[in-house]
């Protein structure tokens, strides 16, 4: 492909009847959706039909009307009801012709599986429509396929999300990079920066003043997206045209100037799971963790043995749901208990000192709170939770009103307990 | 709406840029084309659009030509960007008016909300086009609209997920009961049975067999659905026609027919999670639970506390993550544990009891396995989990080799583990 194309609009074509009745839902779309955004291409339109040959051929032309890059998702496969391929060949009044490099490929996949021949079925997915250029499938058998008409290219990908995928970031970027133009300037380019602890609105107040006092140099062109859930909210900072590494450099010096303003909020850590960012903070002190967990009920636990990487951290804990768990193992004061309820600065206290103390290690979490529907008071409403910290034997403990359901009360509470021990253990290291 | 539709069509437009550009993923549509397929309506059409008057009037226009029902979600709210209505409105020449019955449900809404009078942005939302009924909306300010055009029907329902389903469960079915007749040939009716611990292919070779053998009186016109997840597979079966009570007398035979090979699979409960069942039956006779856990480090625990209900019969338990842990905290035998191994048999054993014992409760359950991605053996591969349920002292032990990833293996070792005590106490108590 060559040329540069002023301002390129896409348009999505889902093919299958799964889509249409629910039993899938179309991420395929979304994925297309954002991927396609990053390479500055709009998508302007999508149409969902089932595995029928006029719905498929009246749904590429009306994509052909509205965009100049129609993508075709699903109904390449070797089956009868395949039939995208076929479609579209038909078309575009093209004969389907056998591609040589898609044989080798297909023996060499078989030949891999133990297989002394490719079957006869599936080496109907070696022909391609005239013309038509094969797009290399990593993970499955059906080549991706694109075809150039005019001033449109049209591209067929199997609906299996993680073929589709690979297939886009291999050979079609390239393609699509060469279709753009090597100067594109409508490229973009991402930072995204994690933070947990303050709400969309509160994050906004302290950016956007900051934001219009930096002035034109260091925010031009630069587009700054929240993307909020129940654990915290991402900061995507976007950037079209240029360079990678001129993007790096702007994003540097304007992430230097906001640095003081997203503070403590802000959490390191690739995967953006501040349970990770935690364990990787323990780890540098040679520290380890003890939970002990009322309200979230082993939910912390859980969320900092979903990935292996916490093991040589994390030792394990009590989950203290009944009040007598927490008097018979983490030695919280009955009296004090009864006086104050489980859900009080004492008693938040007594857990995540009294976990540390009798696991033998050199931090501690606790966590107490009302996660509702019921349970609550005037005095502590669903949604109060108390956590707690420990620090080599010394303890802080903050309150805590969350809003939403239980489940909303319950991921905000994990995340904030893993949160708070993370600001003490990167705030005393001096680091941020 | 009357009269009977003989072979209702639909099609599906979601209107927001989000969706274009894959910020949000239509899982509206999905959910639509699912509840549809319930009432025996198809979807053959789906169209996205963003915000564009056009673009929405042109896909009104396409999908009118497709179907019989047309729904258009999103793009219903108080702001200049919402032009659902409008373009409707414009499209069959229709004038906007102000419904009483809306003004003064959007006047309940603000003044329970604590607002003297409705804001005007929001009165709006009180205009509906000429002719049409608003379909209330129990959770939102936004109604859904219907409008009936010759033999059509065009449904406008807002995009927020919750308010799209409260309004389609609501006044929408009515509406659709009305125009599909009472005596419809079309309507489905479906029985679910949950199942847990036998893979999809292990369920159908125990059932398919039968289902022959029953013979079309019991089976005809029954159709049988695998849904599988990483908890178990849902049975869900469908009959077509007839009334409510019919269906329900002919699925309770056909599953008195199947009692046998389900077996001891199936569990009892209307949501569908064995955590509930659990709690169920452990309520039913006066009994706690306490749970160790090992590999899945605070899943199961989070799991019965997932809902409110668990809160008389879950009192906690130890997150054994560390072997030190088992040992303080479990009373686990320390030779044993560096004999066997943490994953063994005899260990356990312990957990299960240990907790109990710890925790003064009549059960206890106990995890431990390896969910990778490392620390497999040839002798423990990753996925190997032993299982242990004690009750009033007396303990039982299973070995179990999970499939999938670290998740995957986490997730089955937890469903398991519910499901080994469960049926221990339902067994027992004869009621199956």
């Amino acid at each position: 492909m060559q040329g540069t194309v002023a301002q390129p609009r896409a348009a999505i074509v889902s093919v299958g009847n799964e889509l249409l009745y629910g039993e899938t839902v179309d991420t395929n779309a979304a994925w297309l959706g954002r991927w396609l955004g990053e390479l500055g291409i709009t998508v302007v339109r999508r149409f969902t039909v089932g595995d029928r040959r006029a719905d498929i051929d009246e749904a590429l032309e009306r994509a052909l009307e509205a965009a100049d890059l129609v993508i075709l998702s699903g109904g390449l496969g070797p089956t009868p009801d395949d039939l995208t391929k076929s479609v579209v060949a038909d078309h575009f009044g093209l004969g389907l012709v056998v591609v040589d490099s898609v044989v080798r490929r297909l023996e060499e996949h078989f030949r891999a599986g133990g297989y002394d021949e490719v079957p006869p079925l599936s080496l109907g997915q070696a022909e391609l429509p005239e013309g038509a250029i094969p797009l290399r499938n990593p993970s499955g058998t059906a080549p991706g396929i694109l075809l150039s008409r005019d001033r449109a290219r049209i591209v067929l990908l199997p609906g299996v999300p993680h073929e589709l995928r690979d297939i886009a970031a291999g050979d079609l970027a390239d393609e699509l990079d060469a279709w753009l133009g090597p100067e594109s300037r409508h490229r973009a380019h991402h930072r995204v920066i994690h933070t947990t602890g303050l709400a969309e609105t509160s994050l906004a107040q302290r950016l956007e003043p900051r934001l219009q006092a930096l002035g034109r140099e260091m925010t031009g062109g630069v587009d700054l997206a929240y993307l909020p859930d129940l654990r915290g909210v991402d900061l995507r900072f976007t950037l079209a045209g240029g360079t990678a590494q001129e993007a790096a450099e702007r994003f540097d010096r304007l992430l230097g100037a906001l640095d003081d303003v997203l503070g403590p909020w802000r959490f390191e850590g690739e995967s953006g799971d501040i349970a990770d960012a935690l364990s990787v903070a323990l780890r540098a002190r040679g520290w380890r963790l003890a939970v002990a967990e009322s309200c979230t009920g082993g939910l912390v636990g859980k969320r900092l043995t979903d990935r292996p990487g916490a093991s040589d951290v994390f030792v394990g804990g009590v989950i203290a749901y009944d009040d007598a768990v927490k008097v018979d193992l983490l030695g919280v004061d009955r009296e004090r208990l009864e006086r104050d309820g489980a859900v009080s600065e004492a008693v938040a206290r007594q857990l995540a000192k009294g976990v540390a103390e009798r696991l033998g290690v050199e931090t501690g979490v606790g966590v107490t709170g009302v996660a509702g529907p019921g349970g609550g008071s005037d005095e502590k409403p669903v949604g109060t939770v108390w956590i707690s910290t420990a620090v080599q034997g010394d303890v802080e403990v903050t309150l805590h009103r969350f809003a939403g359901d239980r489940e909303a009360v319950r991921e905000r509470a994990a995340q904030a307990a893993l949160a708070s021990l993370y600001r003490r253990l990167t705030a005393t290291s001096g680091s941020d």
